[in-house]
């Protein structure tokens, strides 16, 4: 049987972002700095080294975010789960806020008016915000597939796309559409993400503000 | 680039787990009927095959957390994104309700107090609920660990034990624990698991509930 380590409580999370830069070393894999912490946050909230090779960054990328962050702008996810991971109080200290629109009962009513998801029409309902966009879309490729086609369309030009949608039906394409926009975005290639990868890229990009 | 394929909105899931079906057979993995729907929806909420090969499951764990639910058990999480991702509408119908004790702020007063994780502190306050209890720990080994204490020193017995911390200080041991009791359980054997993971295993069993 293994053996439990003796680690005191606040010490855990430093203790594991050493073993990560450890393994990515033993691995041959040398990260850019601009990208290291959302990527180690990543593999730190999904124990899966995969995503050093998959995440995606438009340029300067992190830096974009950081600077949207600062300047007030608001996360919309898709969601409630990615929401719920979200630090919205370093969020709102910057006077930004989270948003996912998922759950409210105008979004199932136009879903099925317009034979859409209700990921779809939360992106629409993102445009009334009236700030800074970052979306965080962690579960639906409906989501990137309809803002997508608000910046085709010029209705909508989110500020940032963090693209990370799981699974098997869409999700791949999805992604390739934004990562062939000009919006700066952070993408992972491939089937995987999650609303858990979402947050910890929102995280990621929070806590460097604040360090 | 990839194709978008023309998906109904209600059928994604549907073709989700056809292509999880399909996959996993082409992987001549065969999984046992108790345990295919549970293990599936793990996959559909990460994308990763591997939980094929590591989840572990109690004797007739699916099949007992499902009598536990329909008798009304509370479900107590260690994070409020499992908590977010939770049916708790199914849930409730069956008169049970989901529980996470992290954001209190007795919890974190004793955690300062006791020295110890606002995970471990939860699993105590969890006692009182007087209910039966099913754990579903995605997130702090520590939470497993004060659990298998629990377990030892007969303070409290859970009914069930969804144990799938992820991450790479005490994680594989702390499983380790939880397996070597006799408390039913689900377990993701080694670093993975997660939120996510969690909440899709609690949903997994509540739709075959309602199915």
């Amino acid at each position: 049987m293994s053996e439990l380590e003796f680690v005191l409580p606040e010490e855990i999370e430093k203790r594991s972002f050493e073993i990560i830069s450890r393994e990515l070393k033993d691995r041959n894999i040398l990260l850019k700095k601009e990208q290291e912490m959302v990527i180690k946050r990543v593999i730190h909230t999904s124990a899966d080294f995969e995503y050093a090779d998959t995440m995606t960054f438009s340029a300067n990328a992190v830096d974009k975010a950081k600077a949207l962050v600062r300047n007030g702008a608001h996360i919309v996810t898709d969601t409630n789960m990615a929401l719920a991971g979200i630090n919205k109080k370093i969020l709102e200290g910057f006077g930004g806020e989270a948003h996912c629109f998922m759950a409210e009962e105008r979004t199932a009513k136009l879903a099925k008016e317009n034979n859409t998801t209700r990921a779809a029409v939360s992106m629409e309902l993102a445009a009334e915000i009236g700030k800074p966009l970052i979306f965080a879309i962690g579960n639906a490729p409906t989501a990137l597939v309809r803002l997508y086609e608000m910046i085709e369309t010029k209705t909508l030009i989110p500020d940032f796309i963090i693209g990370v949608p799981v699974g098997f039906v869409n999700v791949v394409p999805a992604k390739e559409l934004i990562m062939s926009t000009e919006v700066p975005h952070i993408v992972n290639r491939g089937r995987k993400g999650g609303s858990n990868v979402a947050a910890a890229i929102c995280n990621a990009i929070l806590y460097e503000l604040v360090r």
